[in-house]
């Protein structure tokens, strides 16, 4: 389970590694349904080429993967992402009803886990810290680049 | 300052009235621009049509806000909805750093003031209860005529 865990965070990491050439923040996001064990979405955070603060990997993932299956619910999928979701984007997993989150790097100040209190917890599963040192890192390098 | 309040919300509701008749759960949102005092968004909940869960009034009219000025910030507007926001929603107004909201009806079950514990009002100026029997009633009507 956690080599598949492993496998789906890497591509995740690619979709971050996306935004970072773009000069977004790298965040990157993919659902996959469980039952095909395919993945139905793949995103990563948009929020300055869109000018758009909704724009983060998750809703983005979210609003697509609804289109491809044309149904407003995704209660057989995971939702990878590689930084622990913001109040906004653990708002959204939550009314898409995803059952199983697996996110990369915590994140101490945005992070669900500090915002919410175990809101999400009561209906979803949720796995931090897979692939979390690449994850990290990742962002680390992109906010030492930033200031330089 | 009140009536102007009554006055945005009355087109809040205008809206969430056009969710109402297309079978959506009837919410409405305005945007107004402070120091125009020009309406830059109007929006209204979208979630069946759309089959996405994350197409509620406010984060369509934060997206449809943000495009108009072309920015990602919206820190000197306000935001009117007809109910209080939820998780998503409170985290969306939280991140485009809209400084004011005024909500009509409170929701005791996904409201913000429930789930964020005041995450929100460090950095939000919030107003409920503007209209809110009118807010309340269009979406208490709604639901009951869909459960007969």
């Amino acid at each position: 389970m956690n080599i598949e865990h492993e496998k789906y965070m890497r591509i995740a990491l690619h979709q971050a590694q996306n935004a970072f050439e773009k000069g977004e923040v790298p965040i990157g996001c993919v659902i996959v349904s469980n039952p095909t064990q395919r993945i139905i979405a793949k995103s990563y955070n948009q929020v300055e080429t869109l000018q758009d603060p909704t724009a983060h990997a998750e809703i983005i993932a979210i609003t697509s993967a609804c289109a491809y299956i044309g149904a407003k619910y995704l209660n057989d999928c995971t939702l990878y992402v590689t930084l622990e979701p913001c109040l906004m984007c653990s708002g959204a997993i939550f009314w898409a009803q995803i059952p199983h989150l697996v996110f990369g790097a915590y994140d101490t100040k945005y992070g669900l886990t500090h915002q919410t209190q175990g809101l999400l917890s009561k209906r979803v599963e949720i796995i931090g810290g897979i692939l979390e040192k690449e994850c990290k890192s990742l962002i680390q390098t992109f906010f030492k680049q930033k200031r330089s």
